[in-house]
């Protein structure tokens, strides 16, 4: 941690980049796709500038993704410059016991950026707190896999020119993956319509809809038949302050009859995950050459991840609307402008640099020791891996809700929000069971806050209610649990 | 499938290549000899020149292959060009579910050159029916090898300047191991006389006998005392009309006692595979000094695809006659070659370019879609992998026998014959019970054909047997079976 | 083995380095690192100058490491070299039981260069043995590690200028790891004092101890309390032909006194392997705040070589005494040069070359087959492998001890000291039961001695005792075996 430079700048989340900085990358990866003439056909690309030839990438793969990994490296080699590679498991030093922690340290010394896949949410954001040179964030956990949603962007804005008022259906699996979820939160930034298209018990969890609404400013628009005998669908969402385009603006008023009426741009479909489809009645939907006969799906391109294991029939692969293997393709001209930017290579550009460091945080940081107060709830962050415990700490966003002035805190390694906690004051020895105590925290006096996840533990730590509070924690406590 | 260029050349099957073009990679092979000198010792090679430093190579391992792929990426590197690697299964998208259909096009935009390592029969060639840049066979199943036959076939070309009437004896399982079956066809092709040595009960097998005589037209001698004691001899297999060596003439007349007569010029040996190897009570046969001794193998290469597991002594290692470290090592210039070939890289050289396309097929190709008719018999076919049941069709080179006008049914990934089979009419709906009614077949009729194993089969579809045919397909069947 | 070059130069071992030698790679290394500047934050080395770009490096990783070859992978590409990578010992031709001694010959022809890591204790020798290009040993079994031992080395020059009268103590199992006691020679080697701090029964062995002292001129100073509260020490080793530093000297003489006294200036920490202590009531010793408190390692540079399971505090981290980063960070740089000298490329260097072939050995070398006399005592010695039964001997160094004038056998491969064993003579036909019957031996004569485990296996094998020897070998070996 201590030996990060202070203009190495990491990118661990989607949230890590501006929409500035997004765009940037756009122009860049264009750049490269001017050089190379159709990706999606076969393209060399600016090795012949060879702008990365002083430096070595490394993959360290603690799970498998072979195509994360041969992208980024392609982008690398494609660059000009080298990669080194660990990408099996069972033979790296993470099987000797190491800590992540560690190993960044040791390995950040070999290379000059490197790219991280591990099965835990948030790992690359605690990679990145300790590593030398820059981190990417291939994949951690189900939180988050930046790289992807760069290339699901570039791919709608390639083919549409503007991402504002795109319709972007989202089919499938909308429940557990958060990959879905920061797609989703950066289609709602750049001000496209989302409609969410849910297999069955599946749809976006509540969570995510109130992060739609309250922090990217969503209007969701309530669903209904579409009229042409398609499937009802759930709900739009619009970012009101986005429509620019004159066809959906009635006056200045934005007219939604005109937006849930406008054909879709882009279906994206989600992989089916076996494991965690637990209705065996009902098939998983499947995209194939009858869903895409419906009218309002004539000009949409059919947008996948890959791979696909059977939610995506073969048969739509001839179609004019498949752009999937393209999306795939632009894997490459995408992570060479990300690295390239990373490294500082793109000096003679014209074209802004980044900023070292992360991204200057937008929200207040409560950090205290992995032994005080409450934790983060999702059992399978970073925060929670025994071998990380000397190197993690209890770190989180501290987010206020802008409807009624309450607080929740986001982990700050795998962005999980925690609503219900209890704030004590360590210089009072008391704590209120609301969170409307943080209102006065500031930068300064944050570390003075400590949270529990609930009253008893407060109280077991050594704090009491809060001295002009009549009810005891006990009895207010009922009351906390059934809001 | 689409995405591929015209211009893209796959290397399947060591019959992908005109003799010509065999010729044209030994050239190249041995101009990178000359630039390295002795490369039994070890030798550097055309970096300098570095002409595919614009290029990537994608290493694809669906099964282990250490030396075969670290020499196609030695190759590659030595050419200037630049490799990216998926060795481990386990850590592949094929772990995830993903059709190699689906890989190829993914990761044939990540690389410009793919090479191919899979346990399936015939998946190279699927591969290659959908990757979007050139596929190199590097082992699929028990099918081909065609780069390790190419490195065979040099090392006899460089130890005895010419292959035509050279007598090469196969030694040891010749029954079950396809790559053994491709070296012979090639051997076969440019001349040279086998002298097949199998362990017992491990003899060539009848088809591969039957394509000897009838697509490389092979005249076999009936084997024999050699006279000087050694064992009986099997047969030899030799090319009539090839043998211009005036030593073996008598004449004009081939001289089959001189060719009898003739010492052998190398012993291939073949590796022990236990799991097949059924007769524990005789020892499979061990090359060793002893073995050498024998006269008639006293100018004989020895050589071994390697690894080896007993069945070639240590000791015949240093002995002048062993070669297979020096075949091992030719494996970087052959590849060398080919990969540039492939990519086109040899435009200073005076030599002829490989033209595009897959090798003109020099046989109809029957094609049908997979719930239609007959399919592949041979159970390791990737045309059987279910994950790649929406990318494989029914394909099939209709082989014309020149004996009996009769035709048989080649697969197009994994080349095994079928050879006997019903064919029925589409517009008719009847089905004959031998395969005559394909003699009126043409590239443009041929998909009005549809192939069944049985009578039966044809009759379930709705077939019915051929009209003016008396007999019914039943009692019919029975004769065909006695054939 | 017959194609080994003999200018070719392995490094199995830190003995195959000469003190010259070493002073040599540390000069390289320290050229490197001044044009990377702080090794410790990220570098970027030697690239532009790119003198290994015809090359290629092949780690043949046999068991898991990611540490050692990344280090290993990034020296050569920042040299401007290319790398081939076989890491998986699943995917390896091992897993088809291949031998090394073949699986090296073929490699070999691949690459310019072979880094082997491999379970078996010597393995890295009897791959030099074959290979036809330079091998590094990256660790074989618990045999040798010698780059690590350099990069530890290297880090003490460093932080201390020499390595002369240094006081590094050596902390935790100093008991069965082989590479500690290389470290430990090494230091005695350039005439570190050294002290030995066990956990409790892990203790130096008895071979270390007499080799520290008979083949590096130690001299052991008994151990006791420091006189500032802390633990008593086991001892200190001191080379008395060494300590030229003035503080040490009282008068001409060695003060002994004063090197108790002296501070430590660093402490080495080994890692803890929980499959080694047995101790389950005593915790495993750990390096943390609290230790380095105390006034004697106020400047004691904390080492390891890492990974760390928990024996090294990560609040140590931030000390100012903490070096292991920086430590794993000079891995680079130093087999950069390592590399480097054994490929020739240090042309232009004023620096002197690496003269070729093995270092010559500084004792006769007894060679016998396989099947004659005794054998390795250590089971884990590759030269028990079954699959390199073909290409092991029964080799050892004859080491004579100065104080007894008795003889001991050091495998050639592994190093394990043989000290009871009886000497035959072939032509004679008689054994004697002590080893001074070699006294006589010569590199000529050598080959005429049969050395077996015991007296018993002497007769066994045909031979009788001394004929001028009134005892029978029975009554005879009793005794031997009291001495």
């Amino acid at each position: 941690m201590v030996k990060t430079s202070a203009f190495t700048r990491h990118i661990t989340s989607i949230n890590d980049l501006s929409k500035r900085e997004i765009e940037l990358i756009f122009e860049i990866a264009q750049s490269y796709l001017k050089d190379q003439g159709d990706p999606t056909i076969h393209y060399r690309v600016g090795r012949s500038k060879r702008i990365a030839s002083d430096y070595i990438l490394a993959s360290l793969f603690y799970e498998p993704s072979t195509r994360t990994r041969l992208s980024f490296e392609s982008a690398m080699v494609r660059l000009g410059g080298a990669i080194i590679t660990s990408a099996d498991p069972a033979t790296s030093s993470a099987a000797k016991g190491e800590s992540l922690a560690d190993s960044v340290r040791v390995v950040g010394n070999y290379a000059d950026i490197l790219i991280i896949r591990h099965p835990k949410d948030g790992a690359a954001r605690l990679a990145a707190e300790y590593a030398p040179v820059p981190v990417i964030n291939g994949g951690d956990g189900s939180h988050e896999h930046p790289t992807q949603t760069l290339c699901d962007m570039f791919t709608l804005k390639r083919k549409n020119k503007t991402l504002k008022n795109l319709k972007v259906a989202i089919s499938g699996d909308l429940k557990g993956s958060r990959t879905i979820h920061s797609f989703v939160y950066a289609l709602a930034r750049f001000g496209a319509i989302i409609e969410p298209m849910p297999a069955k018990g599946m749809e976006l969890p509540p969570h995510v809809d109130r992060r739609l609404k309250e922090e990217y400013h969503c209007k969701m628009i309530p669903g209904g038949e579409t009229g042409d005998g398609a499937e009802a669908i759930d709900a739009l969402y619009v970012t009101p302050d986005e429509p620019h385009q004159p066809s959906l603006f009635s006056g200045q008023e934005v007219d939604y009859g005109l937006i849930i009426q406008k054909k879709v741009d882009a279906v994206y479909v989600t992989r089916f995950q076996k494991e965690r489809w637990t209705d065996k009645e009902q098939p998983y939907p499947r995209i194939d050459a009858k869903f895409l006969k419906e009218p309002k799906y004539s000009d949409a391109s059919v947008m996948h991840p890959l791979p696909r294991v059977g939610e995506l029939d073969a048969s739509v692969d001839s179609d004019f609307r498949a752009v999937y293997f393209q999306q795939a393709a632009y894997g490459v001209p995408i992570r060479m402008a990300l690295i390239s930017l990373l490294l500082g290579l793109q000096k003679n550009n014209s074209l802004a640099r980044f900023k070292g460091g992360f991204r200057e945080p937008e929200h207040l940081v409560y950090d205290q020791p992995l032994n005080v107060g409450l934790r983060c709830i999702n059992k399978n962050c970073i925060a929670h891996d025994t071998m990380e415990a000397q190197y993690v700490r209890n770190k989180f966003y501290l987010i206020k809700s802008n409807t009624d002035r309450s607080y929740r805190l986001r982990c700050f390694y795998c962005e999980s929000d925690i609503d219900r906690f209890v704030v004590a004051h360590k210089k009072n020895r008391w704590f209120a069971e609301d969170t409307t105590l943080l209102r006065k925290a500031t930068e300064q006096t944050i570390k003075d806050y400590v949270a529990f996840s609930t009253g008893e533990d407060a109280i077991e730590t050594g704090f009491h209610s809060k001295r002009n509070d009549a009810v005891s924690p006990f009895s207010k406590k009922e009351n906390l649990e059934s809001v």
